[in-house]
């Protein structure tokens, strides 16, 4: 069992679960407010979770996460957790999931609305308090279980990405047990989104050599068992990687994202497709990476060697290629983006907290460009 | 200014000693004792830190840390602190003088004597509390400013290595101006001390990857920037790649160290010598790197890579090779160390905390083989 003390407390490895009442118990919850979605319930992991239980254990289970929360699902989930008097989250699945738990966390402790707790415009200052969140991956991932922030639709339509050290779950459980058996395509589509946050913190111009340390480690490793873990989901050494990968996507990107997720926020938020996360970040990021390169320094290099890569090797090619290899798809188009989407998609995608540590500033022309360019 | 957060708050750039009065107050501390050497006094950096101070600051100030701090020279300051009414420790110095101002603020916040603490015989559960201490480091270095631990050589002889999370200083300030001033010979000396934290803790078996990605990163700034920063010390990029690469040193160590750290505290030990510990480290690198190599598995490729080796070279040539380069002694023998020396070597060696994160275990023998090599 390997204990990782950062920012939070990690407790990592196959097994991990049984560490659950333990955490519980120290973060003093006593009636957890479980949230997760039908997919992961219907997976068998609501009950690997409630296993480890003692009997008598009382707990409030919300299983209506959507693919990408929104502001309805979590009023929803809150007025549950005020129903059933509970006092503290376990924040069980993705990042949906994860991302939901942590915002009826933050009602919870600070009360609504949860627009006015928007970074962009100071809200952080008006947390007062945030109920305490233990969070368990079931994918590998976004790392949510150990970062700053989650992201809901508002109802408003806007896609907010709230940040603060604050959100910082008490615990996070990463136990790749209950990864083994995501299905291929998941197993592709959240590799890559933890992929994607290693590349993006690293090229996040912010100060950080320790965050770079270890988004190169996470980078290696994601890169190395990624086409394992989706070829052969019982491989027990690739989730492992797979999960450390994210988690330490996350841990890096403590220095800030980039223009991927800047238009994957865009994208998501798009009702009628109901697009991945992770699938939006691998399909935008060759062509970030081709528009980042000239403001990215030394930083290439390094990546290629965390890569394997040739030291000429064409970066933004080898992330086509892998998405090719781990069946993702080809472009936007393939998975229902259309010409008369682009441009809410460049408003979205420049307004988003993302966009800010992008190592190269990017224009409305910018953004439509890399947009078509990934096509 | 980049703060970065980890286990601790770190302020880091050029400058930073201008947050000492805001960590002071955010600690409590409104009378410090400054735990530091006269080296360190004379090169006018004590004004440095008091010049940042209002008036009317009352300080305690000790500058009597000898070069490998002593039980002696710990409670002759801990006797001070007390007399003084003091609340909380600046710790300004190298190694010594930190670890000097963390043993101080131990026993003010415990009580003593500081062998009970001892961690190889769960001395840990006797920590009641710590003063505060806020660390600036003057050399690049020990990473003692973040690290778990501390080390001194007691009464008995001994030189014993605590270790708790309890002994992390509340901030380090990280001003890498205030190590302008090193001549070449401590830049040395110091700068492989921190290159062997992030080899040493890389190869410690403890599986903490974020911690890997750490040790990687700080290795790839110090192997970079070490010639320049002994050769021209001016020189403030390099100068602020050395402190970074110090500082990640410590916080990769919470893995653990090894066989080359056991070895340097024990002839840390030998009086009439008082041996540098960064310079006894540099020595010993070498033989166990060769030592290590049959049990160190995929990780031998990814220090040459941190490092800009060839994929065949002997990384243990090319410590050998930057010792000659930035003026290190060739080996023990030209430090002054004998044939009659080698039997306690091996003893205090064995014992030493650091032994027990080495990739493979030695024997008394292998630790005899060791030190020959190094003569």
């Amino acid at each position: 069992m390997a204990t990782l003390t950062y920012l939070t407390t990690t407790h990592f490895d196959f097994g991990a679960i049984g560490q659950l009442p333990a955490e519980l118990q120290k973060a003093g919850i006593s009636k957890p407010f479980i949230a997760t979605d039908q997919g992961v319930r219907a997976a068998g992991l609501v009950d690997a979770v409630t296993n480890t239980f003692g009997t008598g254990m009382e707990l409030s289970l919300f299983d209506g996460t959507p693919g990408n929360p929104t502001e309805e699902a979590v009023m929803k989930a809150f007025d549950q957790y005020t129903a059933d008097g509970c006092d503290g989250v376990i924040a069980l699945g993705g990042g949906s999931s994860m991302d939901l738990g942590k915002a009826v966390a933050l009602l919870a402790g600070s009360g609504g609305p949860l627009a006015q707790y928007d970074p962009l415009v100071g809200g952080g200052k008006l947390i007062k308090a945030v109920a305490p969140v233990i969070a368990v991956p079931t994918t590998a991932g976004t790392g949510s279980e150990v970062s700053v922030g989650f992201v809901i639709i508002l109802d408003d339509g806007r896609k907010m990405t709230f940040a603060s050290p604050l959100f910082i779950p008490k615990a996070a459980i990463c136990d790749p047990e209950l990864t083994m058996g995501l299905p291929a395509g998941m197993t592709a589509a959240t590799g890559m989104d933890a992929v994607t946050h290693c590349i993006e913190a690293f090229l996040a111009p912010t100060i950080n050599p320790p965050a770079d340390g270890v988004a190169l480690d996470g980078l290696w490793r994601g890169w190395r068992y990624l086409p394992t873990a989706v070829r052969d989901g019982q491989n027990r050494e690739a989730r492992w990687q797979m999960m450390m990968c994210s988690t330490e996507g996350a841990l890096s990107f403590i220095k800030g994202l980039g223009a991927v997720h800047a238009m994957s926020h865009a994208a998501g938020r798009i009702k009628r497709l109901n697009l991945h996360h992770g699938t939006l970040n691998a399909v935008f990021l060759p062509a970030v990476l081709r528009f980042n390169e000239p403001e990215s320094g030394d930083k290439y290099p390094r990546l290629r060697q965390a890569m394997g890569l040739k030291p000429d090797a064409d970066i933004a090619d080898a992330i086509s290629e892998m998405n090719a290899t781990i069946g993702l798809p080809r472009g936007l188009r393939a998975m229902g983006i259309e010409d008369a989407d682009i441009p809410e998609l460049v408003t979205y995608a420049k307004q988003d907290l993302s966009a800010l540590s992008n190592p190269r500033r990017a224009s409305d022309d910018d953004f439509e460009a890399m947009i078509n360019q990934s096509l």
